[in-house]
């Protein structure tokens, strides 16, 4: 595949991602191929677009036989540089901070979170139940150029996710994801994305019947 | 706007969400209309499928005025059932579970937190750091029975998720939020939605640059 990432949108990369863990699952059940039909009838997609979605990098499946589950597994990998370990910070060891530092799919395939950081004199100098360490929150520039830190997750009350987020990129981290609800200003060259817990309820919701 | 819900997908709805949150935003800087070329321009969107998604419910704007915000936001605010409060449930009570009791955007517009549930005796009788209390969950049918719950959210380990799931649909819930990395299978009538939280960072990761 080749890497076109100008002017590809979040949903496109959001469904690349959703393609992975659907061949991660068929690979674990022991299938070798799949076509873009099966994959969206077994998990609800369009496959027309898993089609368009993957000739645009490039893959494409056999006619008759689809595609084989491991190499676009190992192509998807690498499209989203899953390829070579990255290094995560958590700021703000609330009970998010702390279930996303031990969180298992933010510890593989990619991922490794290797501090939290809080300004909390009870918290700093702990442990959280998997072992990850809490620092103080002034250790953020160390702690990024140490171990190259390529994201930073902000898990803070939202009036401080602004200086937090500053805080993260003059330590040179590049990527952030937020999960504080409030607007940041965004920093060219560097990519921020904010996760929007309560859409996941209002979108259920919809569906519910009455 | 009509409530045209059977065939409409998932990504649809959650991008009526994503509009709403835009128009409170927007409310709330005093604004009064804004058309489908500024929402998308400032909340980077596409504004033909704006128009398109907007149209389908039966909303449509002025032009050359846009869309009145107070109107808009009350129709997606209907349309998303969000203007009766939802009694919600979390099952569940570590980390991410506790962070979700007391999160703001699970207690509010359109959505309460009525209780926690868990089985480790250090936690049953406990509240949270907002005061939501915890119980023991063999009261998951009693308390989804007197507070009329819609939905439940599964915040226990992969392996416990598929009975919690159970369980709650058991008790009347209709609705099922799962945070855990575990296939659950769906029964009829009700709605499961799975967040895979790893995905935001296998997105952000796309984007990094080299």
């Amino acid at each position: 595949m080749s890497a076109k990432t100008a002017n590809i949108s979040e949903a496109t990369v959001t469904r690349l991602s959703i393609y992975l863990r659907c061949l991660q699952t068929l690979e674990k059940e022991g299938r070798q191929t799949v076509s873009s039909q099966e994959l969206a009838r077994q998990f609800h997609l369009n496959s027309a677009q898993i089609r368009k979605d993957l000739a645009y990098f490039g893959a494409f499946g056999t006619r008759g036989v689809g595609y084989c589950i491991a190499n676009l597994k190992d192509q998807i990998i690498k499209l989203l540089k899953l390829n070579k370990e990255k290094a995560v910070v958590i700021v703000g060891a609330g009970h998010l901070g702390q279930a996303l530092a031990d969180f298992q799919g933010f510890n593989s395939g990619g991922f490794r979170v290797v501090a939290l950081f809080d300004i909390d004199p009870a918290k700093v100098g702990k442990k959280t139940a998997k072992g990850k360490s809490i620092l103080h929150a002034k250790r953020i520039p160390e702690i990024a150029k140490k171990h190259n830190v390529a994201i930073g997750i902000i898990a803070v009350r939202p009036q401080s996710a602004q200086a937090i987020y500053d805080t993260l990129l003059k330590a040179g981290v590049k990527g952030v994801l937020t999960f504080a609800p409030a607007q940041i200003k965004e920093k060219p060259l560097t990519k921020l994305r904010a996760v929007d817990l309560k859409i996941n309820l209002e979108t259920l919701s919809f569906f519910l019947r009455s």
